[in-house]
């Protein structure tokens, strides 16, 4: 057993589990939340938190395990970047280095040894998690995210076709390349090559996206505040996803829902959580 | 308008006020969150947190929106204990003072001066709130509370015939003059003469009760979880709670349910919560 178990929580009928590992990819010890419904043989669901946050928020405000209790999924939830480094500068602000990780391989010294979050959330923790929990099904995996969480799922998605069943976001970072805290993420992790940062771009990767066929839907669910500042500061940009969509041929299935009023906070996430879940086991038991 | 709204969150299709007021009996700033769900004229219902909580722990990890907004109920969140006070001794432990105001009026110095948490919460609090929003509706009223919380829920409903409509609680201390915790707070804001802590006493309180009449049923929902270790180690004695409900023949009503593996968290009240609101419904919209 590659996990150490800290703590096993009774929620809706099921238990949160929290685990942590020493991760090879990130050089790094990481703690995660793990959700197993009272249901064997579960599909596994990824749910990422945004900036600043770890997998304890979700756990905690996000309020997915009671519709997951019902629906027999399982919730892993991962933290957002490398944790416990001595990198220089990766404490200095909330938007890049600790709990900023843009689930990137990053390439650019000194982030690139440790921040390997794509890698990490694609491979390196579902391999352990597979291997722990032999009654996870690996053959079923969605993911979904918040904020920077929900560009990680959007990009995840997007770059690895068939890897996950569906994917969803709330409030994601849709369009990076032409968002300030984007544009910073990319210029640290990966240089000033603005061509590399499209590649972690889900609204540039969905124009070049093949993954069901040429000119297929793009089927996701994708929610956004009204009342949310860093929408209203051009950070998210949706319009911009919901453009690419269009562009490409890919906008049949693209549901991106205005939930008016609602702000960028877990209030506005535990609010349409279940939704989210119903997404999710629309494709893992299909 | 004698709140202050520093912030108004959706939440469920409702409003979640995050207020702050001056209260005058207890000489301190006081913050409380409020939600009022989408429907008009909802009767309210207190919730009150545990030790060393604040009103932001139930609004955020109770998950009680949900359901308040189906069944058209408004929730307060008030805090546990005055704040940004400077009485010394008041930091000292998690268990009395700061965060631990145990919903009684103290009868001791240096407390008795702010620490009226009874006074503030049946009276203070909600003349306040009625005054405010005045589309809460003031004839019906219902409690409900988390550990000390738990305990101060049921008090203040044996001591207030009429008053609340409904009690329900997770995790109380249901018996404090037998426990360590409410030997410590009792001794501390009210000294030394255990008949006096009697009258703070759930237990105790229950054996006088003719609140409904003479031999009424007491009607209640508790939760209770197997694997809380505060259950465990003797604070709670709900056991004491049902054990007083029969000496004094009002055990006709008491339902209290022993939740496998439930710890003393948020995990365990989100999962029940809902429950709880369905019973305060229930007597609210009788």
């Amino acid at each position: 057993m590659s996990f150490k178990t800290t703590a096993t929580i009774s929620s809706f009928g099921g238990k949160l589990l929290k685990l942590t590992h020493t991760s090879s990819t990130l050089s790094c010890d990481m703690a995660l939340n793990l959700y197993l419904p009272p249901r064997p043989n579960p599909p596994p669901r990824r749910s990422q938190s945004g900036l600043t946050c770890t997998g304890d928020n979700g756990a905690e405000k996000g309020f997915f395990q009671k519709r997951a209790s019902e629906k027999g999924i399982a919730v892993v939830y991962p933290d957002t970047s490398p944790r416990g480094l001595t990198i220089s500068g990766q404490d200095e602000s909330y938007d890049f280095g600790t709990g900023a990780g843009f689930y990137i391989n990053a390439t650019r010294a000194p982030w690139s040894n440790n921040y390997k979050m794509e890698s990490y959330i694609t491979t390196e923790l579902p391999t352990h998690l597979f291997s722990s929990f032999p009654t996870l099904d690996r053959s079923r995996q969605s993911i979904t995210g918040h904020s920077m969480g929900g560009h990680g799922a959007l990009t995840l998605y997007l770059k690895n076709p068939g890897l996950y069943k569906s994917v969803s976001a709330f409030a994601p970072i849709a369009n990076p390349v032409n968002c300030p805290w984007g544009q910073k993420a990319f210029a640290g992790y990966l240089g000033e090559e603005k061509e590399e940062w499209k590649k972690h771009d889900a609204s540039e990767l969905l124009k070049g996206w093949k993954g069901k066929g040429e000119g297929k839907g793009f089927e996701t669910l994708i929610d956004v505040g009204t009342g949310d500042n860093f929408y209203k500061q051009g950070q998210l940009l949706p319009e911009n996803f919901v453009a690419a969509a269009k562009e490409s041929g890919h906008e049949k299935g693209v549901v991106v829902r205005y939930q008016d009023g609602y702000d960028h906070s877990y209030f506005f996430i535990s609010t349409f959580s279940a939704d989210h879940v119903d997404h999710a086991a629309k494709y893992l038991f299909a």
